[in-house]
């Protein structure tokens, strides 16, 4: 969760996606994501990766050894005391479902974040529609389900909802992980936007919505 | 024109390069040029793309559709109050008329600008010459008319003038429109670099020579 | 030099590495590397290059000609008067000498360097060990002797020295000059990194070691 929380994300990945997975009891381990991410851009692509931890764990060990063993690289990072609550996510019903090329999404946030920082999201049984309002001018981009660019929209009820779209650029950073992403929206619950990651797991946002209404 | 009035930018596309094209009256939009890159930037390469405006207009609108219009994005951009007179360019006889390859152009123009802000021109029926002073040291490029890079030169009377290098170099960012650049050259009357674009149109830049002449 | 007098390169291209080369007396060039690198930077890939001084030269000449000589180029650079003296870099023997594949030199520095400043390097028969330890927590790559990377470690006496990483950073932006890089270790010397430059010539960097013996 990030410092004004506003937005969520959660990573899953389910233990048959790694070679070996051993764990004898729940643990959580409270990793700086900024340090992790250097050390793991340490590996070679073709390295076999160790990932250990104790039980009560002080830090986290990640060992990369090439075929052969010829190099071999060891990493010790140490671990966060994460004092926060563990988060809750109920997986509700959701009034509007969506699902579109996740490059098609990325696509639509970077181009409507240059014309205001908020995006306005309309899902109905017609389609989506992504708008923006500001300096510069009006932009509106209307999707409809249809077999070209394969978009499928299911609606229950139409949602109209407004977030603000530096949040929604940093989340399409998953693009490269998924073909296709899957939005959830319903009044006045956070939009959920959720990468699938293979058969393994899925990488998922939660983003609250601006409380002020739209004013177009 | 630039703020300075040193130099002045026309690019002119025919009407049959639009696949339709109405037009009632002759009418000028006032435009602001990063707001109109940022939205033509929203286009996909295969969209079909639409520009509009109402006779006296305030807006003009941009529409992009998809093949089978699944997707369709529309841009209004509010227009700008353009108080500047017509520019009226004649165009005059050049004594020297110069065509060479516009990658070539571009990479003189940039090993010039490394030895200094001017840019001394020398063309003369033995070919066209390229010369820079500074504390660097001096920099000279002589071309020759020829087959091998085909460069051509046909020159009535010599000229010998210096120009501003970073003009030269804003202008060389339209080298990826066309394979060949021409240049006119007269005592006295700005430079005219111009870029054809295919049988559409074309790109002309001119620029003020410098007063002080050159003490080499 | 550098002005800390910590690191020290030196270039050395063979004669018969020149189509010609003509020199009737010893003669020091004074070059400012940077303005030296902005000339070459004009030269065209399949360019003619002839470098030339003259006896007691205050200037050096680099002409550059295309094929056919229907571009031809001169710049002329004024020379440096350096007082330094001469320096001689005696070839001593060294305790340890290792080759491995230059980019992964490259790879294990720009990974310690996000560890800490300092990186310490430990030598024996056993092989050749990188290690940091910074606020992040440890890193350690280790190297055998093998065939799938191609290391080879030749050790006379154990050696653990600690550089300054960023020294070896640079050092390694000569990576595409060779496929190989020769590291030379001794207690108490600085280190020599050399990149051999086909049968030419080679590029050779030294670096004093810390004076502080590292903590681990």
């Amino acid at each position: 969760m990030d410092n004004s929380h506003v937005s969520l994300v959660a990573l899953s990945l389910a233990s048959d996606c790694f070679e070996k997975f051993h764990c004898d009891r729940n643990v959580s381990l409270g990793l700086d994501l900024k340090s992790l991410g250097k050390v793991l851009k340490c590996a070679n692509s073709d390295d076999a990766v160790t990932i250990k931890a104790v039980d009560r764990p002080e830090k986290i060990t990640l060992s990369f050894e090439s075929d052969g063993k010829e190099r071999t690289a060891d990493y010790e990072l140490k671990l966060l005391n994460l004092d926060q609550d563990h988060m809750e996510i109920p997986k509700k019903d959701y009034t509007c479902y969506i699902q579109l090329p996740s490059s098609e999404f990325a696509r639509i946030c970077r181009d409507m974040s240059m014309f205001d920082e908020s995006l306005t999201i309309a899902c109905s049984s017609k389609g989506i529609r992504f708008s923006a309002k500001g300096d510069l001018g009006t932009a509106n981009i209307q999707l409809n389900a249809g077999t070209a660019m394969d978009v499928s929209i299911e609606v229950q009820e139409p949602v109209t909802q407004s977030f603000a779209g530096r949040y929604l650029n940093t989340f399409t950073k998953a693009t490269p992980l998924a073909d296709r992403v899957k939005l959830y929206l319903s009044e006045e619950r956070p939009l959920l936007v959720e990468y699938p990651i293979e058969d393994y797991g899925h990488i998922r946002y939660y983003l609250a919505p601006k409380v002020n209404e739209p004013d177009f």
